[in-house]
């Protein structure tokens, strides 16, 4: 899934080069890092990208091992569901009895090894018990920007220890409060937007919770030619598919649903100072990749594509140069780039977006 | 005079382009800003520029009205007593009776006709009473970078006013409290180092007080071929000259100094958190010159040439970028940038100096 035009990431991301497609994590796209991550598992021959259309030419640059009819491109972002359920369509007709992985293009996991024993076990669930697996992330803070799932019994006896659970309910993103109740309870995990299944086990599902949409896929299929469906038939139909998340419109719903609780690291660096986590950082906590003189400065982030910076007496700043257009905001502040975003276009400055 | 290679305006500032090559006040260098300044007063052909040899093209170039002969390149810097001895010579050979003002060429001063008024005063006392005429400025703060003058009575009756007056005492810079007396007793006045003199009073003076620095220029002077001192002749005797400034060379000893009170606004910006006093500002008092975002935002100073900038929740801070180098810091540390210039050699990156 390599959607989602982001712009927490200004001045870096832009309409042409949302987030997914930014350098953030090592020097390749996060997308590229994402490919190649599962690369043992899944040959690139069978990543199938989806994406908007007006990011095709910039994805299939990022990744040119890919052929054309790899990367999906939706005429318009309608959530999750319709993303995942063209995608298992277009899966199923390349293998009928495929274990697709869910994989958002955007997020950072260490250590590779571990995500992929995980990741193994995933798709051996998905393929053996029929069941819709998610990956839990352990929460390490009360974050409410994420939907938490609560862990139940083992699914059954043929899965070792607690490898595969089921899932005794999901909660939307919570409040504070009730977030840090989840850390202090314990048995909780954050919905990470990962999943593992058969192709025709999701479509299943789908067919039961959102057969809106599986019928107008249905109907897209007719539609093909040549095994393709035309951009036309497209543009005319997705705008109409109800915009739903995965999770809202399937998963809370399905009996058969099951969680393999993580046991890699995982970030969604879903800002400047998440970067900050990932990044080397110098013995005042400064975090870049960039040559940087920090003089009385602490705990700051700079991301400036190479350039120089000095930092003298600030503290937890974000510095951000994107080449025709610098940044300086507070980490703690780093959510509020869209407001800057919103500023820039009132500006008379939307040339930057 | 415009040498000096100042590093406090990093990273604009470097060594092949110091503060007075700068467009820091408007989009010309503060030393075409300065010749401009006294045009209807001093003619460019009359204009001498003292500079370092290392600065001869930059200033030539930055100059096309001024003929080679027109700038003198010091091979070393010697303070301003052997800079102003030189030049004294070089117009007096031009102009034997001549007047001459002493111009810092990194200075801001505005309204212009004001100080051309009080550079008329000046000049005509300069040459009537043949005194060492300095002009005052009223200190706003209690500074602690610059000399103070305690104004005298008036120099004579044929001047009205106080627009001329006699010098009391001369007071190296103070310590802070000794400032705050100073301005709670009213009639000190800032040593700007702009001065004007006739060019025998001065030499004159400088025989009698700095007699050393005389005789070594005297020997220059016959070292002259075809009306020039040869680069050679110059680079051994410079660094032989004493290195002191004219104020405690000459003028504080000198029993014929006077003083004109300046009538007009003076700001030797020193820093970039005084360039912050002169940039046009925004509701929020955001000082800049650049395309500027600023939410919650405010009283920074940003100098980026041209480069947007968005800044969102920060206060106070100085935000400059360089071209190929950025630095962020406090205003209030904006002196504080030697060091990072020091730093920065220590990092490996002298180039960026």
């Amino acid at each position: 899934m390599a959607g989602g035009s982001g712009t927490r990431f200004w001045p870096w991301s832009r309409g042409s080069h949302p987030k997914q497609l930014l350098p953030l994590c090592t020097t390749a796209s996060m997308l590229a890092d994402t490919v190649h991550r599962v690369s043992r598992l899944v040959p690139p021959k069978n990543v199938v990208v989806v994406t908007g259309e007006a990011l095709r030419r910039t994805v299939l640059r990022d990744l040119p091992q890919l052929g054309r009819d790899q990367v999906l491109c939706e005429p318009v972002g309608r959530n999750t569901a319709p993303c995942i359920a063209w995608a298992a369509v277009e899966i199923a007709r390349r293998a009928p009895d495929g274990v697709m992985v869910v994989l958002p293009a955007d997020h950072v996991v260490t250590p590779i090894e571990r995500f992929l024993d995980d990741l193994r076990v995933a798709l051996a669930a998905a393929d053996e018990e029929r069941c819709l697996v998610t990956l839990g992330i352990r929460p390490t803070r009360p974050e409410t920007g994420y939907g938490y799932l609560r862990g139940g019994g083992r699914l059954s006896a043929r899965w070792p220890g607690k490898s595969l659970r089921r899932v005794a309910a999901f909660h939307e993103k919570p409040t504070e409060s009730r977030a840090r109740r989840f850390l202090r309870a314990g048995g909780y995990f954050w919905n990470s937007g990962m999943f593992a299944w058969r192709c025709d086990t999701i479509l299943e599902e789908i067919t039961l919770h959102l057969p809106e949409l599986a019928a107008a896929i249905r109907s897209l299929e007719t539609r093909r030619v040549r095994g393709r469906i035309p951009r036309s038939a497209l543009s005319t139909a997705y705008p109409r598919f109800p915009s739903i998340s995965i999770d809202h419109g399937v998963m809370e719903k399905s009996a058969r649903v099951a969680m393999v609780p993580a046991r890699f690291t995982w970030n969604d660096i879903g800002s400047w100072d998440a970067v900050g986590a990932i990044w080397p950082k110098d013995a005042a906590d400064n975090a870049s990749r960039d040559p940087l003189v920090a003089i009385d400065a602490r705990g700051n982030v700079v991301a400036t594509r190479g350039k120089p910076v000095a930092l003298l007496g600030v503290s937890g700043l974000a510095v951000v140069d994107g080449g025709d257009a610098i940044l300086v905001c507070p980490r703690e502040r780093a959510q509020d780039v869209r407001m800057v975003v919103a500023a820039l276009k009132g500006a008379g400055l939307g040339r930057l977006l």
